[in-house]
């Protein structure tokens, strides 16, 4: 067997406590695949105190973790700090710089910095490595990377936020609000104090991004991604959409159109008894759907200590074993600058949902706005009858572009009768 | 970029010409993603006139696939014959020999002999892939093999055969028998006219087999898979089955008991609102669990030219960039004898349909059967009343041991008042 793999982590919180646990419980079995031990030879945190399950009496601690990444003893740099620049992004390049292979969960740094990132390490010679910074547990980097290489594909989704799943499936089961259901999330520790990265789809728009860089070979786009969050999602919608045969899940869709590569995050409306619509609560999914291989859904935990361990170790297996790959699959000269879509191209077809005053015309004025900018609809729900009373009426639409069914929306939305801001969910079709 | 890599197709059916689309359809990805090309160099098949979609005209072409995968000039052998023996066999043991890397979508081959050739493989210095001999377009060996690396697996189990999963769905929308429904299959194409191979679990056992070494490291073991098909599933059984909850499929389980490894194919009855039980149609899909990673689902197409092919292209894109992995995962030396667990210790719940005379005390018969064998009775259903006449009677079970199911079954079979043998589908709860 060949000599042991030394790694250091940066970062000992909860995804690195698990890696720490799962290197020690497994060194056989991860020996044996790998072809050498993996030993962790050095460690830095800020809380040197804190128990995290092993024995760490035998390994190197800095206090610096940037100094740590050019330890000449050291193979790996595992990155496990998180946050997009700083400490995390000075450990990763520093790694990179000493021509060491880097292993992170870090899906804001990948997402900003990673066609960067992984130019240096290819020009270092070096692996860098991140499922753990998508989907948790999923393996669904190197099913992209490697098991999907001889398709191209034309569409990549999936529910890439547990905390936004769990809300939105906790509101239809509890038949709550947003509001209070954040609170319990807030409570039970699936969402953080500030939820806004989470709830507004910033995070899922990260997780997009890399994924649509793997699948797509582009570079990182981040800012081309459209990004809405779930905040706006009420009670109400969540009802119309079971009446309608939906399921609203907060999706990150990456797809390719004759305006070129679409990339976006917010809530669909998804048919029932699609695949992605049966995956509830803090689970993650993602569909790739390609030219051979028809479509593949991968389906596990999305966050996590121990399933993000589990992607943690996969990355330092294959770098154990000497399998090498293109971080995003393909040498970074060979990225295409495929052009990003803008989010006024994109056609779907669209949920409309208005409360307006129950009175002749409403109606009328309304189909007025759509078919002048040539929206066609599908179907129409008024529930309910209160006249010269606030009511909802909802709308679907068939297939239609975006900036059209704005520009109808500002003028419904200006109508005297129409008393609250139109809300909108995109329908996407499976 | 490194000169090509010539590779020799042996089989051009229905996956053989597949293959040969997409490389030539995907020629210039698959080269940025494998860091060289990857050339089609020879080809060995029955026909050479029929029309495969590609020109074939620069290829070479054998009439002996034996002696092609003796050729110097090529670098990697693509077995697509099929069979477990006879040219299939020869042809890769040829290929070994001459230290060629060898691509099969071979199953039967694989669960019968893959272990030798993995030892082969390894002695000869070459890799032995494999993707594409279970669940077509799904990468469940890659991510077992590698992805999950991390992970000690405690059950791995799924939807192995598209035609088995495909009756069943059909027989409980269509309301139709398994005859009538397995005819409009074979018509479909979707069952061939000897369906025994599928229908009687063959199929899913090689499969199971396959998987379940490579998810616990142990030598292939074939004989140890305990085999039931769907012959005996009728109407009734699925109707009683969506009274109770439950979806009836063909499932391959591989779980580490107390025993050892269980493997085990048979129609189970498995809780809706699982993910295994929403896989409908010619759909395959595989669960695997894992100390860290939780549950992972993998779902897709489970056989056809394209995605089997697309299998296919990932074992040569791994091979052409020169990652190798043991075809098991760890070094032939390494896998595990764990021992296997004969089907007499399994435990679990039990669907039981008989068909009595309704008359007074056959249920206390019954029940005095389970008792004496200490099988404990879940839930009773006796569906209508007919006096002297027959009737269905459902019952299930708490969690028992097979052995005594089977000796209970033999005392109730042999009561008077039970007219057929009865009926027993194993509930497998996830």
């Amino acid at each position: 067997m060949k000599s042991a793999l030394k790694i250091a982590i940066a970062g000992l919180g909860t995804v690195g406590g698990g890696t720490l646990q799962l290197l020690e419980r497994q060194a056989e079995t991860i020996a044996l695949r790998a072809g050498r031990r993996i030993v962790v030879g050095a460690v830095s945190a800020r809380d040197r105190r804190r128990d995290r399950g092993v024995n760490l009496s035998a390994v190197r601690w800095y206090d610096d973790p940037v100094t740590m990444a050019a330890d000449p003893e050291i193979d790996i740099l595992v990155e496990l700090i998180g946050g997009s620049s700083g400490v995390a992004l000075d450990v990763i390049d520093t790694a990179l710089a000493h021509k060491k292979h880097v292993v992170t969960a870090n899906k804001a740094l990948m997402a900003e910095h990673g066609t960067r990132l992984a130019e240096q390490a290819e020009a270092a010679g070096v692996t860098l490595a991140f499922e753990a910074a998508v989907a948790g547990g999923i393996p669904i980097i190197k099913t992209l990377r490697e098991s999907l290489a001889g398709n191209r594909l034309s569409r990549v989704y999936g529910i890439l936020n547990g905390t936004c799943n769990y809300i939105l499936t906790t509101m239809r089961e509890s038949g709550r609000e947003f509001g209070e259901v954040l609170g319990e999330a807030q409570k039970l520790g699936y969402a953080e104090a500030d939820p806004s990265f989470d709830i507004d789809g910033v995070d899922a728009a990260h997780k997009l991004a890399i994924l649509a860089s793997v699948a797509f070979g582009r570079p990182v786009d981040l800012a081309g991604v459209y990004t809405e969050g779930i905040r706006h999602i009420s009670r109400l919608d969540i009802d119309f959409a079971e009446e309608l045969g939906y399921r609203i899940k907060l999706l990150g869709i990456a797809r390719l159109t004759d305006h070129g590569l679409e990339q976006r995050v917010h809530p669909c409306m998804v048919k029932r008894g699609t695949p992605i619509a049966a995956v509830e609560g803090v689970f993650n999914a993602v569909v790739a759907e390609g030219d051979f291989v028809g479509r593949v859904v991968l389906e596990g935990r999305g966050a996590g200590a121990f399933p993000t361990a589990s992607s943690v170790a996969s990355d330092l297996v294959d770098i154990a074993a000497g399998r090498q790959v293109a971080p995003f699959g393909v040498p970074a000269a060979g990225l295409a600058a495929t052009p990003g879509a803008a989010m006024e191209y994109h056609e779907g077809a669209y949920y409309i949902r208005l409360m307006v005053v129950d009175q002749p015309g409403v109606i009328a004025d309304i189909a007025a706005a759509l078919r002048d900018e040539r929206v066609s609809m599908e179907a129409m729900i008024q529930r309910g009858r209160a006249p010269g009373e606030a009511v909802p009426i909802v709308l679907t639409t068939h297939g239609s572009v975006e900036a059209a069914m704005r520009r109808a929306l500002d003028r419904i939305a200006a109508l005297d009768s129409v008393l609250e801001s139109p809300r909108m969910i995109r329908i996407e079709d499976f």
